[in-house]
């Protein structure tokens, strides 16, 4: 035998000695030995699959854009039930969910004075339209939300509230808490002041010049005022002129509608169990984006994570129980798909096993957790070791919240689980026009894809049927 | 002696020394002692000075976007002349370079079919305006200009050439010269082969979602049609478009206008020679913009740190030949300040005594080099050596250029010199909205500035009068 030859023998060897090694280490009270080596393998087989890759670049190029009520968001709903069919989910449908309906047509801003040039805006959702012309006026600035709150009665009278509050970066996206108040409720706030319109800095790390849209709200017996957001680089120029005592004067022209209720759809797939098909994992993210981007991190890489996992947990036949997949729609717009989904399965929800939503973009999941029933934890801690070569922790604390679009389920009690995506730099992109296909990794991709295999297989085949608290 | 006492006494001790040390090791034909010990302290002073850091955030801010023959621009020179006057130079002047004026209103374009989303598109400098509802045709995609050029007769006709060609990324901007030849006359190959159109992948290195524009140029006798440019990210996605083989549609809006003859202002400022004033080292940059952002890194940054290092250079009093600093008019445009200045200096030019340009960014000077006749390499070698320390190199091949303003100086063979920034990301800025005063790094901009000032000094004050070749 020649050297080379004896190297790819020894090779063979000791890779089935690992092989065997590493089984009759693994004790399981939920799998079969034969069951630990398909997830073994089905944990490989996502990490080499382009799937989640080829869904995303699709969807974000030939759909792109996806605002719900839009042709864009219809576009998708087309899209996901036709890629569902090809794949070979057994059940494919759509359900109905309505919302408030807006549509921007176009935003733009100016310093008017000392030092005229353009400002970088976006509308906020929901915003009403300036006149044609703009409105134009002084600009006053706040630090943040608090110190705007505190303000005397008419401290900004006739002039546009400026919220200069800068978001910190963070893996958790724990930043975006405290920033996204001056987002959804500034406007109102500074209409309470007697304020003519509202800016504030974008909910954002980012160092490049985009502003970031996002959801707003107005209220009842308040005057409705334009509520917009500028790119950091542009709020540190304001703030830089604001800071030289001469009166600044901007001009932010918004034209957007608000459209009465509009209706769009959950994409649903679902392949079926064998022994428990009414009991199901259920994941997914949602298929509505906002407009400026494509979409791509936000949420088109949950979409096509979430339907890649749950082809290759099936790669060994029908899982015992279902693997749902669910799209919401609209999430964008106030989760309005997730409490559609809620409303219309309000009976049967008991029979979810474990639920997670990726909406947190596509690098790598670094933490997993749950939030479950005392007695599902073994098998918890089962699927922990299982992701642990993923670079995965276990984070232990049982109480995962498991995606926005879950929150309208939290009442129910259902088992949810947190594959928690690295986001130090996700609110770089959120929501901006930046948000596009060449954002995310392919690689890591697969590793989100990997995890949530992992995770579905084992939730959906496992002896221990999964409980909520 | 207290400890605390003693270690400071020792340490003053070991400074003197040292200083000591480092001078007696100092052998100079150019320097005395004094002034050796006065380039050390400039140097230091420099790295401490946020002198060029408030100029630059003072032109960005209070002045903005400076395309030649906006009000921009006109502000622009007020502010040159003012801060030069305030900075205490000997003389302050104005002279005039006019240009051809070109003004953008609006851009905008979109894919039409089969995937309805917007482009993020900007019109290259000189682009005709599109009819008021744009232009709309099929696409045709080219992987670079050599490719268009080669193509057959009529290869384009009714069609929008889109030419694919991505800029290669490199310290020291050797990816521009290739890219930059489909901004320049991209439009004009394409009307030849009947196209009706021109969009090209911005020259650009960026992963954001910004177009680039520049320059571009029609031809006598060839129909001008619309220029312009995508983002990287626009370009991807309208070539995986391309890709999928149905015809793809894009409509491109852009409303702009050629001016007829502007006039904008060389901004020039001295610091009289003692000894030989009419001698002179010309340090500057240009102090245009493009219009998109506020020209931070281009080029406020090489005026604010060529005003600095002025100013840092005469700290010890009037050098022996005077220092010039020459903020250049319209170079966005074609170089027409510097052009101008040559014309108007052309009898004394052979008084320049050392010349360069900052327009490549702020990012750290990594080396150094010159273009003088062989009588002055002893002093070039002196220079480097002080540069070291720095963290730059020394090149030693004496064939430096010495920034594009200085392209028009080269029949005169002036003795110019290079201090080459690091542009591994200078391309991901340059002629985009995001070109602002963040991106530049305060700490890295002091290093220029102390490059600068030293190469000043040291050209100004040496004994040998650096001649070209």
């Amino acid at each position: 035998m020649n050297k080379r030859i004896t190297s790819v023998i020894s090779g063979l060897l000791f890779a089935a000695l690992s092989v065997n090694f590493s089984l009759a280490q693994a004790k399981s009270d939920n799998f079969s030995t034969q069951q630990l080596t398909q997830i073994a393998d089905i944990k490989q087989q996502a990490l080499e699959s382009d799937l989640a890759w080829d869904l995303v670049e699709s969807l974000t190029t030939e759909v792109g854009p996806r605002m719900p009520g839009t042709p864009g968001d219809k576009a998708g709903v087309l899209w996901a039930v036709a890629k569902f069919k090809a794949m070979g989910f057994d059940k494919v449908w759509t359900e109905p969910a309505t919302f408030p309906k807006w549509i921007r047509y176009s935003e733009s801003a100016a310093i008017i004075s000392p030092a005229p040039q353009k400002l970088h805006i976006t509308a906020l959702g929901n915003s009403i339209s300036t006149p044609k012309e703009g409105i134009q006026a002084q600009v006053i600035e706040f630090k943040d939300l608090a110190e705007l709150e505190k303000s005397p009665e008419n401290s900004a009278k006739g002039k546009i509230v400026f919220i200069n509050y800068r978001m910190d970066r963070d893996r958790d996206g724990n930043g975006y808490g405290p920033a996204v108040q001056a987002r959804r409720r500034g406007a109102v706030v500074a209409a309470q002041k007697g304020a003519v319109g509202y800016v504030m800095r974008s909910v954002s790390t980012a160092y490049h010049r985009f502003a970031h849209t996002g959801g707003s709200h107005y209220k009842e017996g308040v005057t409705k005022i334009v509520s917009s957001a500028i790119s950091n680089a542009d709020a540190d120029q304001l703030h830089r002129l604001v800071a030289l005592t001469k009166p600044v004067t901007i001009n932010i022209n918004v034209q957007a509608k608000s459209m009465g209720e509009g209706t769009s759809y959950n994409v649903i797939a679902e392949y079926t169990g064998s022994e428990f098909p009414e009991q199901h994992v259920l994941i997914g993210g949602h298929l509505d984006s906002w407009d400026l981007g494509t979409g791509a991190l936000d949420d088109g890489a949950g979409v096509a994570l979430t339907m890649a996992a749950a082809k290759l947990a099936t790669t060994y036949g029908k899982p015992k129980r279902s693997i749902r997949v669910v799209l919401f729609a609209a999430e964008e717009f106030g989760l309005w798909g997730a409490k559609a989904y809620v409303k219309a399965h309000q009976n049967s929800l008991s029979n979810i096993v474990a639920a997670a939503e990726s909406d947190f973009g596509a690098d790598k999941v670094w933490a997993f957790d749950a939030n479950v029933h005392a007695s599902a934890l073994p098998l918890v801690s089962e699927i922990a070791v299982m992701m642990k070569s993923l670079g995965i922790e276990y984070i232990n604390k049982n109480s995962a919240r498991g995606g926005p679009d879950l929150i309208p389920f939290r009442p129910f009690n259902i088992p949810a689980f947190a594959l928690s995506q690295d986001g130090t730099d996700y609110f770089d992109y959120h929501h901006t026009a930046d948000d596009t296909l060449d954002k995310i990794d392919p690689e890591k991709l697969r590793q989100n894809v990997s995890a949530y295999a992992v995770f579905t297989f084992m939730a959906a085949n496992a002896n221990t049927r999964i409980l909520g608290k």
